[in-house]
C-alpha cells in the first residue's frame, strides 16, 4: 500500500498525486509496474475538479503500466471503495494476478462554492439540489432527526470531532493536525444547524493505492467485502436515521468473513460529517440504534477504547479527498495491522480491521473486513 | 437486450432513457428487476452534461433494483464497453447470477461548443487541449498521417460515411436516417481538414442495456472479450496510424474465443470518425495495414459484402450517445444474430459477431466476440 499526504497542495496535479501513491505502493510490495495486470481507479469528479476525464489510462501512462485494462469507477465518495470491491472480484476470480487499485481527488483547485456544487451532484440534484440542499444540509437534516428520535445531542456530535481531531493530530499524513476541545467543537461556526464547521470533513487533495493478489501466507487478507446501494434522495428513504446501504453491506461482509462486530479490533468509518460516524457504528451493529452518540462520548470508540474508530483521524481530520477516501481507509487499516502507525496512535489489538466507505448521503456503501 | 432510439430528445432525461432501456431489456429476458444481482452503468460525462453524478444508484432507484451493488464506469467513449467487460468478469466468476449492464448519455442538453469541450476532456487536456485540439482535430491528424503513409484518400473516408448512412437509413432506432452519395460526402462542410461533417459521428441522446448470466443452451454467448489501454496523448504514441489498444484487445479476445477474423460474420466498430473505422478493421487484422480505405471502397464491409461492418449505421448514422455506444453495439450484434433486424438490413451469415468500442483517441479499447 501507498499513500500521499492529504491536504491542500496548490502546486500538485491529480496525476502527480496518483503516480506518487502508486509508486509508493509498488515499492512497498517490491513489485514492478510491468507486473500489474489491471488498474482500478476510484475518482469522483476529476472532470469537474480538474477538467480531465478518461483518467485511468491518463494516470497509467505516467505510472508505467500501459496496455492493461485501466478503468475509472465513480460512486460519489465511495468511488475507490467501489474500485477496490471490483478489483477484489477480479483477483478472486483468477482473472488477474496483481490488481492495482488507486483512489484520487484533487479538490482545492476549485473555489469553495464550486466545490460545494460539485459535491452536491452526488445527491438528488433535481430534487434536493433544486431545493438548495447541499451536503451539509442533507446531513444536518439527518442529524436533527436523529436528535429528535434518539435524543442524540450536540455534545455527542462534538465528541466524534474531538476524538477524530485527537487521532489525526498524531498522523503525519493527516490534513489537519490540530487537537480540539469539546468547548471548541461546540462553539464552532455554524454551517447548517445543528452542524458546525467542526462537524464537517475537509476539502482535500490526495491519493492512495493498494496492490491485491490471491493471498499468500503473511499477507493481510480480505476476509469479507460487500457493496450495497440505496436511494439517492433522502425523501425516498423510509427512515433517514438509518443508512440502509451500510447495514446491507455490513451484513454481507460479516457473513462472508464468518465474523461479527465483536471480532473486529478497529474501524475506519466514513465520517464525512460527525453524524455519519454515529450512523455507521449503529447501522453496522457495533452499538444499538441510538447509542452511537453516548458510546462515542463514553470513549468506546477512542484510541484506548474497546473499538477504536478512525485512528487515522477520519475524514474529519485526516482529510477527505473524495475519490481517495475508500482506498485510503484500507491503507490506514493496513498501517495499524502491520503495527507501523506512529507509536502515539498505534493500537494493540490489530488482528481484524473494518473499513466502511459511504457514497453521497448513503446511496452506496462498501464494507471491507481485513484480517490475517 | 433493450435499446432506446438514439437521437436528440430535448424533453427526455438521462434517467428516463436508462430506465426505458433497462425495462425493455428485462421484458425481453422475462426477468423481474428483483432478480438483478448487480448493476453496471457505463456513462462518460453525466455530471457535466446533466449535472448529476452518483448515477448508478440514481438510475437503479427508478429501475426497481435498489440494495444491490450499483456502479458507474467511465472510460470516455468506451465507458459501457468497459462496464460490460467488468460485468462479464463478475458473472464468469460466479459472483452474480444476473448482471444488468446499461450505457447512457444525454448530450443534447448542452450547447454545441460546451459538448465539444466536454468531449475534449477525454483527450490530454493539459497538452492537446491547451493547444486547441478538440476531437475532430485529433482524428484529422490521424487521418492526414494515414493518407500520407498509406495513400488513403478522401474518397476512402467518404466511402465509410456512405456505407454507414445507407445502413442507418434502414435502422428504425438510428438518429440520422438519411442515405448520402459519395459526392455529397466529399462536398460536406469542412470540420477539420481532411474531415468534413460527414466524417464525424453525431451528438446524440440514448441508452442501451443487456442482461448477462452464465450461458444456458440457446443463449448468445460471449466467446471472447478483452479491454486494453494505451497512452491518452497522441504525441506519446509511436505511430498514430495504429491505435495499439485495438490490436491488444482484439488479440486477447480472439485468443480467448479460439477464433480469428476469418470466423467473424459481422462487426460493429467504433466509427466516431470515418478514419476510426478504417483503423479498427486494420488494427484488428480484418485487412492489412493501409488497406482499410480501399477495402471499404470496394464494398468488402458493405451490408452485402464479405464482412459487413456497422450494419446498424454505426456511430456515424445510428448516433453516438457516448456512454451508450458500447452496450448499444452489443445490442446491435444481438439484433442481427437473432435475425430480427429490419429485413432490408438483416445479414445472412450471423453466427459470430464482433464489437469494438474505443475510448477517446485510442487510450481504451474493448473488443467483444459473441457467438452461440
Amino acid at each position: 500500500m501507498g499513500k500521499t499526504a492529504f491536504g491542500a497542495f496548490a502546486e500538485r496535479s491529480l496525476r502527480d498525486f496518483t503516480v506518487e501513491a502508486v509508486a509508493k505502493c509498488l515499492a512497498d510490495a517490491g513489485v514492478e509496474p510491468s507486473a500489474v495486470g489491471a488498474f482500478y481507479l476510484g475518482n469522483f469528479a476529476g472532470p469537474e475538479f480538474v477538467g480531465q476525464s478518461h483518467l485511468a489510462p491518463y494516470v497509467a501512462g505516467e505510472a508505467g503500466f500501459i496496455g492493461i485494462p485501466c478503468t475509472r469507477f465513480e460512486n460519489a465518495c465511495a468511488s475507490s471503495g467501489s474500485a477496490f470491491y471490483h478489483a477484489y472480484a477480479a483477483v478472486a476470480a483468477g482473472m488477474v494476478e496483481w490488481a492495482l487499485v488507486a483512489g484520487v481527488e484533487k479538490m482545492t483547485s476549485q473555489p469553495g462554492p464550486r466545490v460545494t456544487e460539485i459535491l452536491a451532484e452526488a445527491g438528488d440534484v433535481g430534487g434536493e439540489g433544486r431545493a438548495g440542499a447541499t451536503f451539509p444540509a442533507l446531513f444536518a437534516m439527518i442529524a436533527r432527526r436523529h436528535m429528535h428520535v434518539y435524543g442524540t445531542t450536540r455534545e455527542h456530535l462534538a465528541a466524534v470531532a474531538v476524538k477524530n481531531h485527537a487521532n489525526g493530530a498524531k498522523n503525519a499524513l493527516a490534513h489537519l493536525r490540530k487537537p480540539i476541545t469539546l468547548a471548541q467543537a461546540l462553539a464552532g461556526k455554524p454551517v447548517c444547524d445543528p452542524l458546525t464547521v467542526y462537524d464537517c470533513s475537509l476539502v482535500s487533495d490526495g491519493a492512495a493505492a493498494v496492490l491485491l493478489r490471491a493471498a499468500q501466507p503473511g499477507d493481510i487478507r480480505v476476509l469479507g467485502i460487500a457493496q450495497a446501494s440505496d436511494y439517492v434522495a433522502l425523501d425516498q428513504k423510509p427512515d433517514i436515521t438509518t443508512l440502509a446501504a451500510n447495514g446491507r453491506a455490513a451484513a454481507k461482509a460479516f457473513a462472508m468473513a464468518g465474523l461479527g462486530p465483536r471480532q473486529v479490533d478497529l474501524l475506519e468509518v466514513h465520517d464525512c460529517f460527525t453524524i455519519a460516524e454515529i450512523l455507521a457504528i449503529e447501522d453496522m451493529g457495533f452499538v444499538a440504534k441510538g447509542e452511537g452518540g453516548p458510546a462515542t462520548a463514553s470513549g468506546y470508540t477512542a484510541l484506548e477504547g474497546e473499538k477504536p474508530v478512525n485512528t487515522s483521524g477520519g475524514l474529519k481530520s485526516k482529510g477527505h479527498p473524495v475519490g481517495a477516501t475508500g482506498v485510503g481507509q484500507i491503507c490506514d487499516l493496513v498501517i495499524q495491522m502491520r503495527g507501523i502507525a506512529e507509536p502515539e496512535r498505534q493500537v494493540k489489538r490489530r488482528e481484524v480491521g473494518l473499513a466502511q466507505n459511504l457514497g453521497g448521503s448513503g446511496a452506496t456503501s462498501v464494507v471491507t473486513i481485513l484480517g490475517r
